[in-house]
């Protein structure tokens, strides 16, 4: 009995702080690619730093916690530093010894994705980091473009303009051949059409393009093949869907 | 009763093949990591083009598939291009109508592991790549690693040698800044803590360095912290295990 009138936060204090990185669903309705282990931590935790708190609401809901999310914090990154809000979510978590989840809007928090700065203030802290298995977009979209998967680099979005962009991909294509690396980026759906048309024209023949579309999902289309068979391909319009891109040249 | 007397071999000559690409557990006893669908994926398929069949054997035997594996195929990759082995079962499997899984020995084929080539086969054949979710030692790394993950260059190996490591060392740490790139590499188990010496003997104080070790394991052990406060600690020497290591400085 005397141990029971321990309050439970007092109890916790001793309990150090994990921060588990929680990745989501990258495409509509498959939550079946998270491993089971990676949603029952989820479920077992109710302090959240996330992205966007109303899809990460959601997310956590569809996992049926046992506890009503009315009870749980779900704290918004902030696009910029000094993150405050989040920050004194972190610490307040580390006081009580609650666990932490970090989430992005879809795929992996920290890569391509915000939450580094979280990950990166546990380190500073000695709060232990746990990231858990889920799909990445960049990952798939690498492992399935039959280019070189050991040396590889990501580059984020490209410029957008026609001209810089055709500047920027024959950079890409030097680089892939002079480092033997496949060079990877990723474009808004509504640009992949364009990306795919100014690659075609811009990029040598013998050249590998890949376009990886809705990845894990319905409409899951990967295609990696030398410009040159692209352009006699009769190629569809591209589905206004998530894509990454990517470039390789055999080289070294 | 006619249809039925079509030969089911003949039958499948329409079915179009789905080349699988499957990751396999990273850490010792972990299959938990690999999401249910996926490995239901495994169960269904009887030909396997794999890094090493044993260990393949010993990954399908465990996910208890319905049948013997005696009746499946098994054909190694091979360390060498022209591959002749492997894309005979490929191409068996495609006349079959059969649909294929490709493995590697631990993580995501084709990702610092073997496989890409079949994969581009598979590409330049038109038959469709399905990349299933699965852990990869260099996606949490990253993920867990709090260094920049919107631009990041995957190395492979550095010399294996003292003075050559560390002239690697300083060109990574160069690209960090001025690319504001995440720096990886990968090392041995047995050469794990040799790196990390050499890495803060040459790396400046206020360079984040990272070190991830049997991710998702029981030994897991992630840290990232400036050079100069890793140098402050006590060290303790690294465990013999696969490790990833990351370099970052802001830069750009």
């Amino acid at each position: 009995m005397l141990r029971l009138s321990v309050p439970l936060a007092e109890k916790k204090l001793i309990l150090p702080t994990t921060l588990y990185l929680i990745p989501t669903p990258i495409a509509e309705n498959t939550l079946h690619t998270l491993p089971a282990y990676a949603t029952a931590i989820v479920r077992e935790l109710d302090v959240f730093i996330v992205e966007r708190a109303k899809t990460a609401r959601h997310f956590v809901k569809s996992l049926l916690p046992p506890i009503p999310l009315q009870q749980m914090t779900f704290t918004e990154i902030g696009e910029h530093p000094p993150l405050t809000e989040a920050e004194n979510t972190f610490f307040e978590a580390v006081k009580a010894g609650k666990n932490i989840g970090l989430l992005s809007e879809a795929g992996c928090p920290g890569v391509a994705d915000p939450g580094a700065a979280i990950v990166a203030l546990a380190h500073r802290e000695g709060v232990k980091v746990v990231p858990l298995v889920g799909p990445s977009s960049l990952l798939l979209a690498l492992m399935a473009s039959g280019m070189n998967g050991q040396r590889f680099t990501f580059h984020g979005y490209l410029p957008a303009k026609r001209p810089e962009l055709a500047k920027e991909l024959r950079r890409l294509e030097n680089l892939a051949r002079q480092n033997d690396q496949t060079q990877m980026f990723i474009e808004t759906p509504y640009r992949a059409q364009m990306v795919v048309e100014v690659a075609l024209e811009t990029l040598q023949a013998d050249t590998i393009f890949g376009v990886a579309q809705d990845i894990t999902g319905a409409a899951e289309n990967i295609r990696s093949l030398p410009v040159g068979t692209w352009k006699k391909q009769k190629i569809a319009a591209l589905d206004k869907l998530p894509a990454i891109f990517l470039v390789y040249r055999k080289g070294g």
